[in-house]
């Protein structure tokens, strides 16, 4: 099957510079045809989308009734649950759960105060995957450093204390640049401080932005150190610690934490179909990840993406529209701690995934869209760039270069394109992984702009002659 | 005293309409003539405060040292005497705390969760002076309304209940104007709610930006109903709970508060001052309020003002500069839940209110400033707008119409001219009385400017020939 394709793939990109050159001279050889009808129907998916969207409502429903979903928790597979009924009632085709174990963390109780200069609760959140402190806490010392960096010029300060990273969020770079920069201190942060001799480890959250709110997400160990207790505090909580301790005073914290790791749980990836007319054996996959972290209702990462593909799934079918390749909407689970998830679609879908034209992710949000961010060949960019120019109505035309998401990142891997839906995500890490992810974040009439996008992109893409260059 | 003051703002208000008829016939009856040197010291006194401020630094020690200031509280009065010696280590004039006896209410534990439809932790904080709860909480069903007509309407649900107010802040008036609007829900909650047979009230907080941080503040009971236990929740909890509501869930709460109302205890009102030359008997008093809310750091409400009236007199100071009349720095104690100390003083000062040029309050947050709100007579108002005219340079001229602060409420009602340091608050609800009030909020140029602006004003009203008239 994928020697076939790939088949067709080199047949398409020998024929398409040929035949464009009988056309037109400057016609690029990756130029697609969109026809009327595809241009019609495009405006009837952005109409359908602005008005009569179900997603804001059920994803009110089920992040409401079920709460967070982190992997391995009862809420995230009776959220399944739920939702698998819903796509059967929707009518969708091939509606199943993909099974994929799954790492299982329990937070259990967990608190941080302050000692000394003075006795303060402070506002943290433990670190996904950390392992616990001793029954009765780690009271220690503080020692206050602003970068790796700076803990390797003062190591000699750090056995048996806490170590506090407070590093800030780049303040020009508030969307993912900045994050990517300043998430190295989750993931990197406790074999640092254990490879000095701390006997714990903080980080100043990974956020933009914060009112006392501490974001949790994964972090990592190194197997040649101790495993050491990790948590985030607030920015303020942080930032005030280091205050302290430039003024002089002796900082003592105590860190309480009794999380635990679980034996491996099962779960599943969501999957529901529109099967595709004349070339069903093709697909045109996208989605987002349907668990979530411990804390607020995983309502914007990633609850509203996941269901942004189930509801463009149902707008075209609702609408009567049929591409030619299969599209499929794929809620994938165990992103935030594992990527299991990703990894068990590549596993599950190995033999067609040389006939995937394209893979789409949400997980940054349903703010404002500008377009998609692009991974793929030269060729493929020219090529969905055709695509985005339709969405310019809705001011989401803009079709960059730039990485795709986590949950697709194997199958791209794999040589399938990959997009990324862009939006406005100058707020998304004031919220992400904190209690503040709520419904309340989601603005209705951008997230219907979203599914828009995410529509009309996976249509189109399906719909074209000609899968997705790679 | 207030007899010969009076005659004198009699004589002057006789003398500069004649005077000016003499120099130019435009010229109104308040004009006054600011001085080469007084336009100088302006300057400097500008150049001071955007360089030399130590209020900063200052404040970051304080609220680091001391924490948040809730009246009754040790750390209050501790920050109160560090804050004395540090006045007098400054060499600022009649250094002294004035008594006052002021409310003693202690929060306790508290906690709010969801029972029903499912279990989950609300993000609360009880309300300023309320009742508790019986020691093992109230466990109840929850009735969630918009307004007080709302519940008027639906009075015969709410028995046995605990009532939520979901009443948002205004969403296109996020300062000053739409917290007058929201906050009759923090006050009027209880009595409302006791009145149609709730056994406790909930509110929606007080606040026009949330990340699941919930807003404290005083409320108030009426003598004629039951005393029932108020807490606010956050924006997002609130909306959460009315959704479950609308989608006909059966939503129960269990609130538990140990809040407790002690006897009066003694607090001070801190007065610094630099003595005028030649009418150190006339006072222009300026400053802001002490105490604080007992979460956060009470950094931004409301001590970076009172730090900021205590800075400019001591950059007077500093600089060399005597104006005519003394200027008087004062952090009024109990502002939050009671207004003692804004009536201490007035009562302290009864036989010099009449001396009393202007009294100006920030309260408001230094955010970016934009000049003073007035409250008085219009020749008042087009006095202070030629001084206001001298900050020009910093964006800070603005001169308007506006209630000045609770603190100096008292001495207002008894004529003598309001000012209210005006800043750009659309965040100022943000941080307000939660835990988010943290050193954090202050923004080192901002707070600089508006130090500057509560420097020059106090400094040229205090200097010039006429007080400001009534």
């Amino acid at each position: 099957m994928r020697h076939r394709y790939a088949g067709i793939v080199r047949l398409a990109s020998i024929a398409a510079p040929l035949l464009s050159l009988l056309i037109a001279p400057v016609r690029p050889a990756t130029a697609q045809t969109i026809t009327a009808k595809q241009r019609a129907d495009v405006n009837r998916l952005i109409d359908a989308a602005l008005r009569d969207s179900l997603a804001y409502d059920r994803l009110s429903i089920m992040t409401d009734r079920f709460g967070n979903r982190i992997s391995g928790s009862k809420s995230l597979e009776s959220a399944i649950d739920w939702i698998l009924a819903e796509m059967k009632a929707d009518g969708l085709a091939n509606v199943r759960g993909e099974p994929v174990m799954v790492p299982h963390w329990v937070r259990g109780e967990e608190s941080a105060s302050l000692v000394s200069p003075r006795a303060v609760p402070l506002h943290m959140l433990g670190l996904g995957m950390s392992v616990a402190t001793p029954p009765g806490g780690i009271t220690a010392p503080v020692l206050v450093v602003g970068s790796f960096d700076e803990l390797q010029r003062r190591a000699a300060e750090a056995k048996g204390k806490i170590v506090l990273f407070d590093h800030p969020f780049p303040p020009d770079k508030p969307g993912l640049d900045g994050y990517r920069e300043a998430n190295v201190y989750r993931g990197g942060s406790p074999a640092a401080a254990a490879k000095v001799g701390a006997v714990a480890v903080l980080i100043r959250s990974i956020a933009s932005f914060s009112i006392q709110s501490p974001h949790t997400g994964s972090t990592r160990y190194d197997t040649t150190v101790a495993k050491i207790p990790a948590a985030a505090l607030s920015i303020e909580d942080a930032e005030m610690l280091h205050r302290m301790q430039d003024h002089g005073e002796k900082v003592v914290v105590k860190l309480t934490m009794n999380a635990k790791q679980l034996p491996d749980a099962p779960s599943r990836n969501v999957v529901a179909e529109l099967r595709g007319s004349s070339k069903a054996d093709e697909v045109v996959v996208f989605g987002g990840h349907i668990d979530s972290w411990d804390v607020g209702q995983g309502a914007m990462d990633d609850g509203a993406c996941s269901f942004a593909a189930w509801e463009a799934v149902r707008l075209m079918k609702q609408l009567g529209l049929q591409p030619k390749r299969t599209v499929r909407a794929v809620m994938w689970t165990n992103e935030e701690n594992g990527g299991r998830g990703g990894r068990g679609y590549r596993d599950a879908h190995e033999s067609e995934l040389s006939k995937h034209s394209a893979a789409m992710e949400c997980d940054n949000g349903v703010f404002k869209p500008y377009g998609v961010r692009f991974q793929g060949s030269d060729a493929g960019l020219a090529f969905v760039k055709q695509v985005g120019a339709l969405l310019d109505r809705i001011g989401a035309s803009r079709v960059i270069r730039g990485d795709g998401e986590a949950d697709v990142g194997p199958i791209i891997q794999r040589g399938v394109p990959g997009l990324a839906l862009d939006v406005d995500d100058s707020k998304y890490f004031w919220y992400h992984h904190s209690w503040g992810d709520m419904m309340t974040v989601i603005d209705r009439d951008d997230y219907a702009k979203c599914i828009a996008t995410m529509a009309v992109m996976a249509y189109v893409l399906a719909d074209l002659d000609q899968p997705v260059p790679r």
